[in-house]
């Protein structure tokens, strides 16, 4: 491979963009971080700074909503990454128009880092959730700007500590809620893996203008899998509470946001089985485990394990 | 008063909607709520478009997105109330330019129902989601539409409950942890006042142009209080644990989406104050307990009750 691809990531002090910065600066691209003067002086941000800088990232000041940095930014980088909050999702066309501008952007990651937005059953608010994303895939797709979407499915940290137990702070030990019959396939992914499979993807043709899935086989389990696999750890049996579909809806309809996201994304994943249901087609996408087989990723198994 | 204005409420189905649709109807307002056909024949949905055809509701068929309908439904009515759902609150742009092209809309009431988002020391990523009702205002404004913007402040049914415990049940009887000193004052406020304040405010001439306050002098509590309210309510002390904003701030930079909206929803009412560090002034706004004093509102004593 010809020298590594410079990499700007916007959103980089975020949940999963802290591992892309991370993970772009240990495989040697040169690691460029755009973030607000006064994100540097935040105390809530000091850790990851004080960590970005001992990884030699480079800090360029700036953001999303003021056009000339990010032209400015944009043109000292190869490589886009994309890590901002679900509410700045819309706001992303901003980049597009930059990256337009600048002219020089060999590919652009947008902030997914879920479900596949293409292909879901997801109910609302994730439905308009989603079709946000949508509509950014398809507006940089009209721009001919080259691009990956990374298709990450759960993070782990999200959903693992507390087994998708609303608020738990631990996994449970005596009974479990599960989100209809607990047979749909989920794919759970550590965060630092994500960061490692999205810029091995940078400078790799075969995902260029592709759908990139995170789908280890070790990581796909049902939900009542998952249960299984934690009552071997701890030796016990847990009581086994199920939602069915339409009390889960039901649930959904009566919550306020946020907390209806949180139901409806359960819908998805765990009931409708949005991350597993489908092929993977040449056409469109490719997995990210068979391109890069030399990845050592965290399992599932591994992961419950730290909970024991 | 002349003859009650017809109202037609967007969004009605939704977790505050239902409750001004129910006013609506029960206070003698013709009644229209707008909403798909998919959305009369849902499960989810049957017990509350049961209940408002029992109201003598009238549905009218139609979406957000398909101006034809938004316009049609407009020009049966004299006043727009919008409950969409958060992330669709930018979207309500469409209802904008459908009821500059109506022409005969008296009133407009977009969706708010929380904090006044004018005067918030709200962090990321709550910010981003006031800027999105501020937009709208901004809009309104703009535009002319006469408006009434209406800040409910906190839902008891959202906060109470639980004592704002995350993913808890029910209210702590041993423990509770509380968001920086606990001294802070919040609102907290019965769905149902808040749909009742609501419906009373839209043919008042008082509350044109302005933004409605729901402060009923009983709701106000700091959460160290509204602690020690419970304690006496079940007669026991409850360990009290302490999140420092500084902590605070780091959970949620921490934590991913949507639960990172929990918390900085908690920092911005909680450890902030912003639903009450700041005066009414007749310039901007009205208060509700004042302007209808013959409200016969639940306290948050009253509320706690239920759950001894």
């Amino acid at each position: 491979m010809a020298s590594k691809s410079k990499i700007l990531i916007i959103g980089g002090t975020g949940y999963i963009g802290k591992h892309i910065v991370e993970a772009s600066a240990k495989s040697g691209h040169p690691t460029f971080a755009l973030v607000r003067e006064s994100t540097l002086s935040s105390p809530a941000k000091a850790n990851i700074i004080e960590n970005f800088k001992s990884l030699g990232v480079n800090f360029l000041i700036g953001d999303l909503y003021d056009h000339e940095s990010l032209v400015k930014a944009l043109k000292q980088v190869d490589v886009v990454i994309s890590t901002v909050g679900q509410l700045q999702v819309p706001d992303q066309v901003k980049i597009i128009d930059a990256i337009k501008e600048a002219g020089n952007i060999k590919r652009f990651l947008p902030s997914e880092f879920g479900n596949d937005v293409d292909r879901t059953n997801a109910v609302q608010p994730v439905k308009s959730a989603f079709d946000d994303k949508v509509k950014v895939r398809r507006a940089i797709e009209a721009s001919g700007i080259p691009y990956t979407f990374v298709s990450s499915n759960l993070f782990a940290g999200y959903a693992l500590p507390n087994l998708n137990q609303f608020g738990a702070t631990a996994p449970p030990r005596d009974k479990v809620v599960i989100f209809g019959d607990g047979n749909a396939k989920a794919i759970f992914n550590n965060e630092n893996d994500i960061g490692i499979y999205t810029i091995k993807a940078v400078d790799d043709p075969r995902t260029l203008n592709k759908i990139l899935y995170i789908r280890p086989p070790n990581n796909i389990y049902s939900f009542n899998d998952l249960v299984s696999l934690w009552e071997r750890k701890i030796n016990a049996t847990l009581e086994r509470i199920y939602v069915p579909e339409e009390q889960l809806l039901k649930n959904i309809q009566e919550a306020e946001f946020p907390v209806n996201i949180i139901y409806a994304l359960g819908h998805s994943v765990y009931v409708k089985g949005d991350q597993t249901n489908f092929e993977i087609e040449a056409s469109f996408g490719v997995e990210a485990s068979e391109l890069y087989p030399d990845v050592k990723y965290t399992t599932v198994d591994e992961y419950l394990s730290l909970f024991v």
